[in-house]
């Protein structure tokens, strides 16, 4: 796995990296709490939606353990403080529902002994850990798909892929949704070149992805938002690979603003569109796009002069019908036909 | 017009607002000879091809007064001064055509009297005057085209415009060009909404077209330049209105980065996307876009971790297919058919 390490558990406290300050510094902080889990998804302190999923499941853990870790009461008591802990988390961030997937899972684990809490404790940290494991097995197998996919394509090496935001180890607790395909190229000597959108207004392309992919040996090159219709213009773009926060049952899919941009400019340019995501990131009970919850962040986050506003929502939602693929750890699925995946979700 | 002026002759020099420091600092310089309006030009200290042109032209003149602006020796003194100054001017930037246009312009100027140095500067001095008095007028004219075509979309006011960049006061001698209607219909109260695309990497949208905006008193909302497909999917958008750079003959037009996934977005999305421009940025010695010369700047301008490279073009070609009509200081013409407009230039 990519270096360095998104999301860990020490054995008392969830140790994140701290993405807002990333790539200048590299710093570790270490949360006790579910209120501090809360801060530091709300914060973009970890984000990405499957990251974001295992953060919340361990918020939940360190909700239920409570103030004193010694006595945590029988299981009741425990219970009691893992749903609203959950419940709290729950606000955290309201698109990415692979949050809401996660903590779900966590409310669903009940006590097998009644007067053991402690025994509770570690039901709910053993939950927390098999998402976390469960998400590096995901980051494997999209990656797989996702490289066999990108080799049929039949382009002569370097295979040259366009991504926005980060959809890399930094998102997940794996080798990344987007950038898994790259990582594994890169172990296995296929060689890609990607072109990163900055990805306006937080930069995770600029910091995180670049960063990424550069430490890792991958030839990165930097752009604007707006460079993107230059570049695909002049043919240098085999694939456009992009992460999702929240995939409807139609397919429909929400992810970081500016993606329906590009998989509109894709469309224009005749270069192939994919979403690279995990099933938890899919939710069956949305019929189409426009029933996802949609964030609008801090017009703060938007340099302006005094009397200008600002328009700043967080995601768009790109039509199925411009993905050509969506790559889950089952495979690749034309988003109109997610289907079977989601039967195979509710088994 | 709307302060603060973006150019002026002082009578020994050419006063610029320093663009690169708005909207924190409002900061004049004054400028003594050719080689400082060269670095203005470069630095972007006053940028927009028509106020580019009009710079270069005082420029010029700057150029050819000389050390000793008492005594500028004989027309031919002069006139070996001019051309060295201009061609100099010449290499500052390359895809705005208004620049080479202007500079032509005070080539073409020849003295009336072989030994009057004195009066030849004058005639110089004339012709720059009468540039930058021209543009003035131009940008009058677009604005009264502009608003006539953009109240016959028959959209109830507020009429909603998203643009690029900065085509206004701040980027002509005038109130702009795809700004034009805007300050037009303030004058006059027609209520207009703009949406002003941030622009990276230099933000000229953020800092200058919001700045410029908001000083007039007009409605202005700032948006990174990945969220207009999302902007554009709500409906909340009549019109697209844009500057350019160069024109070619068969309406292909360069404008700053991101002007092509605009019309790209248009297009997908059905909002009309205009050009406003004066003639003088009209290049028929151009068949198409594809001859447009386009500058990269250095990638210094975009930040990146170490390890990253970085894309870094200053212009697009948006192919005159995607442009609904190109407005000039003699009104709308369908981009196909520049051809009277043209002709009427070469006369």
């Amino acid at each position: 796995m990519p270096r360095p390490t998104t999301l860990e558990w020490t054995g008392s406290s969830l140790r994140l990296i701290d993405q807002t300050r990333l790539p200048g510094e590299t710093v570790y902080v270490d949360l006790v709490d579910e209120k501090q889990v809360w801060d530091a998804i709300r914060r973009l302190v970890v984000r990405g939606a499957p990251a974001i999923g295992a953060a919340a499941a361990y918020g939940a853990c360190l909700g239920a353990r409570g103030a004193t870790p010694d006595a945590p009461g029988n299981a009741d008591a425990v219970r009691s403080r893992l749903l609203s802990a959950c419940d709290h988390l729950a606000t955290s961030r309201p698109t990415a529902v692979n949050l809401f997937w996660a903590l779900d899972r966590m409310r669903r684990v009940q006590p097998i002994d009644p007067t053991d809490g402690a025994a509770y404790l570690q039901q709910l940290l053993d939950e927390a850990q098999a998402i976390q494991r469960e998400d590096v097995d995901c980051c494997q197998r999209i990656g797989e798909h996702g490289l066999a996919m990108l080799q049929r394509l039949g382009v002569n090496p370097p295979i040259r892929v366009l991504t926005h935001c980060n959809a890399g180890a930094l998102a997940t607790c794996g080798i990344g949704t987007a950038l898994a395909p790259i990582h594994l190229g890169r172990q296995r000597g296929v060689a890609f070149e990607v072109y990163a959108d900055e990805t306006r207004p937080l930069l995770q392309g600029a910091r995180l992805t670049a960063y990424e992919l550069a430490e890792a040996g991958v030839r990165v090159t930097v752009l604007c938002d707006g460079m993107a219709a230059s570049l695909l213009s002049t043919g240098r773009v085999d694939a456009i690979l992009v992460g999702a926060d929240r995939i409807a049952a139609n397919g429909d899919t929400a992810n970081k603003i500016g993606t329906l941009g590009l998989a509109i400019l894709a469309r224009h340019f005749g270069v192939p569109f994919y979403v690279l995501a995990p099933t938890s990131t899919i939710d069956p009970s949305l019929r189409d796009g426009s029933q996802i919850p949609i964030e609008h962040r801090s017009t703060e986050e938007i340099a302006r002069p005094f009397g200008a506003d600002a328009y700043n929502p967080a995601f768009d939602v790109t039509p199925a019908g411009l993905i050509r693929a969506i790559i889950t750890e089952h495979g690749a699925t034309a988003p109109g036909d997610l289907g079977p995946t989601i039967r195979q979700l509710a088994k």
